[in-house]
């Protein structure tokens, strides 16, 4: 068992190195690292939790005084809304994670339901923690500055405090559920606070303990350790653009699942008209179905170039109600997107309970065309393999239906199709000259896609692979897939019910 | 007064030229229009209004179904949210207009409210009216091609179909009471529905009644109809990119508030030292008021580059909760922002009630920086005047306290400080190579400044001109209008409780 974090902690052992300093010093001196990781373009996430009536207001203004206000942003967690609590849990913290260059301050956090839940346990705990890990891990590898204050307080400066906020009439409505709970046990708190404390002390990201007895004193120290931390942050990031250490792969490609595709599977034209129809109307139906079950639905489409994902896509679609679903193109990121981890455009477009959010292409480009393409390091795309499974492992715990095609065909086939859009004018938008040139890498794509079908295949977000030659198959396979995985998921909400 | 739009409406003798036509005939063609506008990048937006249970659902899904799904977006708007009622009236709406190339379909629409509220009238009627008129008048004028339907039912069908609704057992939950309140009194609501279509029956986006008694046929004149709207839309479009009819500016300048600056005013560093803190001090208490009296507030910053915005934005805040206010610096627009209307992103940031949004350069680019390089025609940039007092009206209505500073320097000041600048190692990083460009066109600044001062200069939103030279001077000022501001608002607010 690691060491306790509060539980028998010493207030008056407090040490505060940074007493010396005038706040105003360690202030203007936390301006100038601002402007460094701006030029730098190094983000930096700043958590400020603890108690309740802890004196977090206090801390935060200290902090941020002497800062340039454009170049960072204070966000305040609180009881989810309405719309916050429709999506997946990280949903709104991601969010609001910094760009490349700026400071997000989190006025309490991800921490926050977990804090404030003293019976949380088990499985339940279990997965907060890793959620939690996944984001700040994730953070931290893209070379984001991650520093986590707990603020902490002896029961009677806790009672005190919270006394004298009830006394005031201009702020006693400021006094909350949290506060009058944690009034009536500290112990009980302490214990809880103690242990999720442990659990989330991760080496890349610790806790900073801070006593804020002494309210002047806590300021600086949090000042101090900020400065801290940012100076090792850049010295880290200067390590990483030299490249750091020598990174070697682990992965060994044994299987390749795109070598046994059976190409040679059709549907006669028969077969085709005489199945749409009906597997269009049940998948409209059970689209309302998840609708009514406010499930979310999440389905991926990556395939070849011209391997027919749209076309797939409008056939599946085609009797849903339009009000339910969306289709979300994915190309190459913007600026803005840019400026983010790769993951923040998709969780910012994660469907609500009962919708459906169709990617055509996904995060999957991660591993495969910014892989080949070289826009993204070794070892940034090969631990993406682990941050997408953590992704769509976060969505499957929400309730999400997760779906994954990945439409198949041979090379001739495509140059076919490419040379057939080139002489049909209403599709001769479809092919550019990227097209083209992606073509010339088609074996590296091969080895990306297979290596893509082996470690992001999990029990909870399989793929599906379509033998898309035949385009008929391949639409009407989509469909009964779909059907089939709707069906299952209705059946465990009803079970659950 | 305009004619009768539903009242006196003959159904008998609705016609339908599209009858002969096979309703997938029109769907299909509706699919090559899709690829064209998407092709020629021309936003389209939809909105299907009507009575309840007019069938909009069935109309809907008849109008996308052969569409490819990744090209439009549906988007349903029913009673605000939690958090739109934190926001205007538009914010909304505007976040879900379509990029350009793309549909969007709104199934209601800001209509919504209009329709459903019998009593509004007066001066609320009329500006309910002028703000939509301003949403669809600025993305017609800005390329859209925007076509609206109303549906449109007799009493006793109305009646039947919701007496059929509230029958099965599987889909009553769908009668909302607004079915309820239609079923009661459906004349009051002809006659309202009717006043509201001839008010927002406007040139540039007219509406289209459909009779949905057969709604096979009503689908038949949706389809059509948007085919010829998308079709005359096309040909605006291709005249406008043709430069269209040669424009003719109305503007004299008259009044050139930038000749008057007395740039000598100026501070003693003992008279800053004795008044800022508690300036600041009073603004923090202030911006602390605003957000109890949970009003929004917007701040723009314009001025020369190095007039020292971003001091004067860091002095403003010093003392407020940095929970409670968000600085955003404005860039050249990125990707996303570009395929949108040009207020869109500005839309997009406007703060919640109590929250403070301070803009570090604005939606002001547009008649400044886009004027002089050519990035917006001038048609464009000389009805932004207009569009820019209609958005900061649509602010103002809605109660929020809008400041607008634009600070002054001269050419040689601006000199000093560029050079001071390249010589201060924490400062280099502000001075670009931009910005000595934007100096060889210093006059045509003035010039361009000058109109914004004197044409968006409102009584709602007037503009404080900061006398910059003496930075002291400046900050000090801005603190005192943002005080006296605040105050002014904090005691209407009061008076109104």
């Amino acid at each position: 068992m690691a060491e306790n974090m509060i539980k028998d902690y010493e207030f008056d052992k407090f040490e505060n190195p940074y007493s010396n300093f005038k706040r105003s010093e360690l202030g203007d001196k936390l301006a100038k690292f601002e402007r460094l990781v701006n030029n730098l373009d190094i983000p930096v996430l700043i958590i400020i939790d603890g108690w309740e009536s802890s004196g977090k207001g206090f801390v935060l203004n200290d902090l941020i005084r002497e800062l340039d206000p454009r170049l960072h942003k204070v966000s305040v967690f609180e009881n989810p809304t309405e719309e916050e609590r429709e999506r997946p849990f990280l949903w709104r913290f991601w969010k609001k994670t910094p760009a490349k260059g700026n400071i997000a301050v989190f006025d309490r956090s991800f921490y926050f339901n977990l804090m404030n839940d003293l019976n949380i346990d088990g499985d339940e705990l279990k997965q907060a923690i890793a959620d939690i890990s996944s984001i700040e891990k994730e953070l931290y590898e893209d070379g984001a500055i991650i520093v986590k204050f707990f603020l902490h307080q002896k029961e009677k400066t806790q009672k005190s405090r919270i006394d004298e906020l009830r006394k005031d009439k201009h702020r006693s409505f400021l006094v909350t559920d949290e506060d009058e709970a944690q009034y009536k046990d500290y112990d009980k708190h302490l214990a809880h606070f103690d242990k999720i404390l442990k659990l989330s002390n991760f080496d890349y990201s610790p806790w900073n303990i801070i006593s804020t007895e002494d309210m002047k004193s806590a300021s600086k120290k949090i000042l101090g350790s900020t400065l801290d931390a940012i100076q090792d942050g850049i010295d880290r990031y200067i390590g990483m653009q030299n490249g750091g250490m020598r990174y070697i792969r682990q992965y060994i490609p044994e299987k390749r699942p795109l070598s046994n595709v059976d190409l040679s599977l059709s549907l006669s034209n028969e077969q085709y008209v005489s199945e749409l129809k009906s597997l269009q109307e049940e998948a409209g139906k059970l689209a309302y179905a998840l609708y009514t079950h406010r499930i979310p639905t999440v389905i991926v489409f990556e395939g070849m170039d011209a391997s027919g994902k749209g076309g797939a896509i409008k056939r599946l679609t085609r009797l849903m109600d339009p009000r339910g679903y969306e289709v979300i193109p994915i190309a190459a990121p913007d600026k803005t997107e840019k400026s983010h981890h790769y993951l923040w455009r998709f969780f910012n477009s994660v469907p609500k309970r009962g919708n459906m959010t169709i990617f055509d292409r996904s995060w999957y480009g991660r591993v495969m065309v910014e892989r080949i393409e070289g826009f993204a390091k070794i070892s940034e795309w090969d631990r993406a393999y682990d941050e997408i499974n953590n992704m769509e492992k976060h969505l499957h715990n929400f309730g999400t239906l997760l779906l994954k095609f990945f439409i198949y065909i041979d090379k001739n086939e495509q140059l076919e199709r490419f040379e057939g859009r080139e002489h049909k004018s209403d599709k001769i938008y479809k092919i550019t000259d990227e097209d083209w040139r992606n073509r010339e890498k088609w074996d590296e794509y091969i080895e990306a896609m297979n290596e893509v079908l082996v470690r992001t295949s999990t029990e909870y977000a399989p793929w599906t692979i379509i033998e898309g030659k035949d385009k008929k198959y391949a639409r009407i396979k989509v469909l009964k897939q779909f059907i089939e995985s709707a069906k299952e998921a209705i059946a465990n909400a009803n079970k659950s019910l």
